[in-house]
C-alpha cells in the first residue's frame, strides 16, 4: 500500500492517527534537530516532521531528499504547534516513522510553484513538470469539470452523445484540411473533421432528434498564437426547432456552467443584431464589459470646409470618460501611430478634449470652431466636461474595424473592464453570403448549410445577384466578454435551397454532388427541419476564467508552428512506411 | 412551433388535450372514412387519425403521405376505442385538425422497421435510414448512457478526464500508424494514437494522480470482419497503486455499468493465471458461460502402442455431455474436417463415445481396450454414460489453440451458452515477454511500458536469455464471455528497467531515444509508481447486449476496406493539396 491517505486530506480530527502519504518534495528544510518536508500531492501539501532525537537515521535520509523526489511517508498524525492558516491540512503535521524513496528527481529545470522562474519554450518542453503546477492542474480539473456540467445539462434534456468518426473525407472549402492517406486505397485520403457538420446533420435525417458530442475537431491553418491545430468543440443539433428553441437551450447550458462552476448566477442574455453590432462597435463580437458606443457623425462633420470629413463615406467618435487631461499630446500622437501600424491601417486620429476647465481642445479646431464642438458634446456625444472624444473616418466598412481596435484599446487604457465581470450576449441576424471582391464570388457568413430566414427563402430562390447580398440569415453567435464562445444557425433541410446555396457559393453541380451527395441524398429521405451550434470548447474553459490564451486549458497544446515540443512531433517517418501508403516526399527548396 | 409533445408521451392523462407532434410517416392506413397514420420519432409512435366526415380536405390530403414523410400534425388527444397494449401510447390517438408537411421522401430503399428487408451494405450507404430503425438508435442510446455511466463512476472516484492529443508521433512498434503530413513541416508527419499510453503516463508522472479518458484511438490494421480503423476506448490510470487497487477499480466501474443499464448485479469477478487459462481453456480469453475444461491426457494416452499418441508433447481431452447418440459418424467426420480447415490446422480429431446402452465406441478403439477406456472414464474424464469425448494430440501450443476451437464449437452446438448469462474474468500473471521464433526477437506481451512482477525485476536486470521467457508482469485482462473487453498493467516507472525493456524488445539506444526519450525523461524528474487499464468501448457495449459485432454499436462505421460507404471515404484529394503537403503520389500497378 502507497498511502492511506492523500496529501491534501488530513486534519486535526485525525491527530493521533499513523497514516502512510505519498507525494512529491515540495521543499526539505533542515533546522538542525528538525527536518520538514512539505509533501504534494494532486490534493494538497503536507507537512512531514522528522526528528533528529527519535530517529537520527531517518532524519539523515530526509536531509538527503531532493525537490520532486518522490517519497513514501508513514508516520503518526500530530497538532502543530505553529499552525498554518492559508493550508487546509494546515493544522497538522507528520511525525515520520518510516520512509521510502519511490523515485529520485534530477534538479527541475524551473520551480514547480504557482509563480514559476520558467519561460512559455521550457515548460512545454517539460510539460509533466509545468502539469505539476497547481494553476496547471486547477485549469485541466476545471476543464474536465466543465464537460462533466455541459454532458449533464444536455443529457437531461435528453441529449445523445454520438460519437461521429475521425477519418472522414476532405472538402476543400473552409479552412484547410488535415489529410490521412489511406493503405488499403492507394492515391486515397481520409480528412480529419473542421466540425463534425455534415454529420451531426445526417444524424438528425435519422431521426437522432438531439445529438451533441464534445468532440476534437482540426485546422490545418496557419497558427496564431491562440489557435490550435487540434480543438475541442461542444458539438449540438436539434430537430424539429426554430432559432428561439435553440437559443434557449444553450443560453440555458451557458448559464448552468457559469452557476455550477463559479457560483454566478448570470442574467438573461441581450440580444443584437449583427448589424447593429457593427453600427455601435464596429465588431461583430462586441466586449458589452464597457459602454464607449460608436456615435456616426458622418453628416454632421461634413459642411465646414474641412476636406478630409467632407469627403469620407463615414465620420465615427468615441467617447472616453473623463480622458481630456489624462492625454497629454505625447501620448496621443503615440496612440495615434499605435492606430497607424499596418495591422491596424488608420489614416490618422482626431481629437477633441473638453478640458476640465471648460476650454475645448482639438485637432481639427482649426475647421471646427469652440461653439459647434460644445454643440456637439450635448447633442451628439452626450459627453461632459473632463472627457475625451475620438474621431476616426474614411471607408465605412473598414473604419468601423479601427474603430473597435480603438475602443479595445481606451477600455484597456481607462481600466473600465472590471475582473469577474462576465458580459454575454446574442448576436444574432447574420448576412447569408459574404460577397468577396477579390475572388468575385460568394462566401457563406457561417457555412454553406445555413439556412436563410423563412421570409428570405423566396428572394433567395428568384432574386438576382444584388438581392443575394441582402439576404439574413438564421444564424447566431454567443459572445462573452468580446470573445466568440460559439456560432450556429438553422439548416436548410431542402434539397432545392441546398443546391441553390451550392451554386451561389461558386460550386460546380458535380462538385456539389462529390463532396456532399450524401447529404443531398439524404434530404429527398425526409429530413426534418433542425438546426444547431457549437461551443469553442477551449475558449469557453479560458473566458470563463477571465484568461485569453487557450493553450493554458490544453494538457498538451502546440506551439505556433503545429509542433509538440515535449514529444517532438511531427517528425520523419520510415522509408517503408511511405512507401506502404504509396506516396512520396516531395520537398521543395 | 414544431411540436408540444413527442410522439412516445402522451397517455390517457393527456385525453381532450390540443396537442402538436411531428415526426416521420410510419405508415399511413386508408380504411375509406378514416385515415390512420402512425406518426414516429425517436421516442415512439402515436396513432394520428383523419375523418372524411370531419374534414374531407384534410383527409384526402392525409390519404397522399408516404413513408418517411415528415409532418406536423395539430390535432385533440382522444381515447381509442381499441387499445394497442404494446405501445406506451397505445390509449390513445390523435384526432387530427392540421397537417402540414415539412418535407416528403422518396420511397426508402428498405423497410425503416426493427426487422427490416435490407442488406448491410444498402444499410451503411443509407445509414441515415437505417439509424431511423428502433435496434440501431436504441444501440446508440446505450452507448452514449454507458459513457455517461463511466464518467460518473470515475469522476466519483476523482478521476480526471483530460484530453490527450490526436496529432501525434508515430512509433514504429505495435501496430501500424496512420500518418497526417505536416504542411507546415515538410517531410514531417503526425502520427494517429493507437492509444494515448505515453501521454496517460505522462500525466502520472505530471501528478494528475488519477486520469481517465473515453477517446478515439487508431489503427491502420487489416481488418477483419470486427475490427474498425478508428476505435473508442475507456482509457485510464492511476498513480501510487498496485495491482490489486486497479483490479478493484476496474470491476467496480463494470460492475456499476452492469447495474446502471442492464439491472444486473454480478458477483466478485473470479481470478485465473494467464498459465491456468492456457491449460484450461487454451486460451487467454476463456468463454466461462460452460465448462468443458481441457484434460490432459498426455501422459496416460502413452504405452498403448498408439504412435500418434506415444510420441506427442501434448494429448488433451474435452468431454461434451450428454453428446455420444448426438453426434453420427457423419457429424464426427464433418467436425473432423471443420478441425483440419488451414484457419484451424488439426491433423485429425478422436473421439471417444460412452454409450447410453453402456457401450464404448471410439476412433483409437484398437489400441485402447473398453477398459482401459473405462477407467479413463471415471479416472480422467469423470465423464458419465452419454458423454462423447474428444481428443486432439500434436505440438502443445498448436494443439492448446485447436481445442480452444473445438470447445467453443461444441458449446455452441450443444447450445450450452444461455443468452444473459455473463461470466467476468480476470486473466492476470501474464509473462512480461514473448520469443518470436520468426524475427528471433522478443516482443512485449502486453506493451514495452509494462512492468515485470517486482520478484522478477532483479533476475529481469541481471537474466539470461532464458530467463527472460520466464519474467512474469504485473498485467491484467478483463474477459466478458470469451471476449476480452480491456487490458493494463503496472507500469515501468524507473528508466533502468524501461531501456533494459527496451533493450530486449531490440531498440537501439539510438531508437528508444529518438521515440520514447521524453518518456524516459521524464521518468528522471520524480515519476511515480503508476498502473492502468483501458477498455474496449465498442466491445463492452456489444459484450453487455449479447451482440457479438461492434458495428452494430457505431454510428458510422467503416466496412472491411477501411472506407465509410456513406460519405464514400477515403477519396482522391486535389493536386494543390498534394503540393501543400509537400508529397507526391507513388502508386505502384
Amino acid at each position: 500500500m502507497y498511502r492511506s491517505h492523500n496529501c491534501g486530506e488530513l486534519r486535526i480530527t485525525h491527530r493521533g492517527q499513523s497514516v502512510t502519504l505519498s507525494g512529491w518534495v515540495q521543499i526539505s528544510r533542515d533546522l538542525g534537530g528538525l527536518t520538514f518536508v512539505d509533501l504534494r500531492d494532486r490534493y494538497g501539501i503536507t507537512q512531514v516532521v522528522f526528528n533528529m532525537d527519535d530517529n537520527a537515521d531517518l532524519c539523515e535520509q530526509a536531509r538527503k531528499l531532493g525537490r520532486e523526489f518522490v517519497i513514501k511517508v508513514t508516520g503518526i498524525v500530530n497538532e502543530r504547534s505553529s499552525k498554518n492558516p492559508n493550508r487546509p491540512t494546515g493544522d497538522i503535521e507528520i511525525i515520520a516513522s518510516s520512509l521510502t524513496v519511490l523515485n529520485a528527481s534530477k534538479v527541475p529545470p524551473f520551480t514547480i510553484e504557482n509563480e514559476t522562474d520558467g519561460g512559455e519554450d521550457i515548460r512545454m518542453h517539460y510539460r509533466y513538470l509545468d502539469i505539476r503546477r497547481a494553476p496547471v492542474q486547477q485549469n485541466l480539473i476545471f476543464r474536465s469539470q466543465l464537460a462533466i456540467q455541459s454532458r449533464k445539462y444536455l443529457s437531461d434534456l435528453g441529449f445523445v452523445e454520438v460519437e461521429t468518426p475521425v477519418l472522414i473525407k476532405s472538402t476543400p472549402e473552409g479552412a484547410r484540411d488535415f489529410v490521412v492517406p489511406s493503405r488499403m486505397n492507394p492515391g486515397e485520403f481520409y480528412a480529419l473533421p473542421q466540425s463534425p457538420q455534415t454529420f451531426k446533420q445526417i444524424l438528425m435525417v435519422a431521426g437522432m432528434d438531439k445529438y451533441f458530442q464534445i468532440v476534437k475537431c482540426f485546422r490545418d491553418e496557419d497558427l496564431r498564437a491562440d489557435r490550435q491545430p487540434e480543438f475541442t468543440q461542444i458539438d449540438c443539433e436539434m430537430s424539429f426547432v426554430t432559432q428561439e428553441d435553440i437559443l434557449n437551450t444553450f443560453e440555458g447550458l451557458t448559464k448552468h456552467a457559469f452557476n455550477a462552476l463559479k457560483n454566478i448566477e448570470l442574467p438573461d442574455f441581450p440580444r443584437m443584431s449583427y448589424d447593429d453590432a457593427m453600427e455601435k462597435y464596429g465588431s461583430d463580437k462586441p466586449d458589452l464589459r464597457f459602454g464607449m458606443e460608436f456615435i456616426d457623425i458622418t453628416d454632421r462633420a461634413k459642411g465646414y470646409d474641412f476636406p478630409v470629413f467632407d469627403n469620407s463615406e463615414y465620420t465615427v467618435a468615441i467617447v472616453a470618460k473623463g480622458a481630456a487631461d489624462q492625454f497629454s499630446n505625447k501620448d496621443i500622437k503615440n496612440l495615434t501611430e499605435w492606430m497607424q501600424r499596418p495591422q491596424v491601417g488608420a489614416k490618422g486620429l482626431v481629437y477633441i478634449k473638453y478640458l476640465p476647465e471648460g476650454e475645448v481642445k482639438s485637432s481639427v479646431g482649426k475647421f471646427y470652431s469652440d461653439d459647434v464642438l460644445n454643440d456637439w458634446k450635448t447633442q451628439a456625444f452626450n459627453a461632459e466636461t473632463g472627457d475625451m472624444v475620438l474621431v476616426l473616418t474614411g471607408e465605412k466598412e473598414k473604419t468601423q474595424k479601427q474603430m473597435n481596435v480603438l475602443r479595445l484599446e481606451m477600455g484597456d487604457r481607462l481600466g473600465l473592464i472590471k475582473e469577474g465581470d462576465f458580459k454575454p450576449l446574442w448576436v444574432v441576424d447574420f448576412p447569408l453570403l459574404e460577397w468577396d471582391e477579390e475572388s468575385e464570388r460568394f462566401h457563406a457568413m457561417h457555412h454553406p448549410f445555413t439556412s436563410p430566414k423563412k421570409a428570405d427563402m423566396d428572394r433567395m430562390l428568384n432574386g438576382d445577384h444584388e438581392t443575394m447580398k441582402s439576404l439574413r440569415a438564421d444564424a447566431y453567435d454567443l459572445v462573452i466578454n468580446g470573445s466568440e464562445i460559439g456560432g450556429g444557425s438553422i439548416r436548410i433541410h431542402d434539397r432545392e435551397l441546398q443546391s441553390k446555396n451550392f451554386d451561389l457559393l461558386g460550386f460546380t453541380k458535380e462538385e456539389a454532388e462529390d463532396q456532399f451527395g450524401f447529404l443531398l441524398g439524404a434530404f429527398e429521405y425526409g429530413a426534418p427541419p433542425h438546426g444547431g451550434i457549437a461551443f469553442g470548447f477551449d475558449r469557453l474553459c479560458a473566458v470563463m476564467n477571465g484568461q485569453s490564451s487557450i493553450r493554458d486549458f490544453i494538457a498538451f497544446p502546440k506551439n505556433t508552428s503545429g509542433r509538440d515540443v515535449m514529444i517532438n512531433s511531427p517528425s520523419p517517418i520510415a522509408k517503408e512506411q511511405l512507401e506502404e501508403l504509396s506516396i512520396d516526399l516531395d520537398i521543395k527548396e
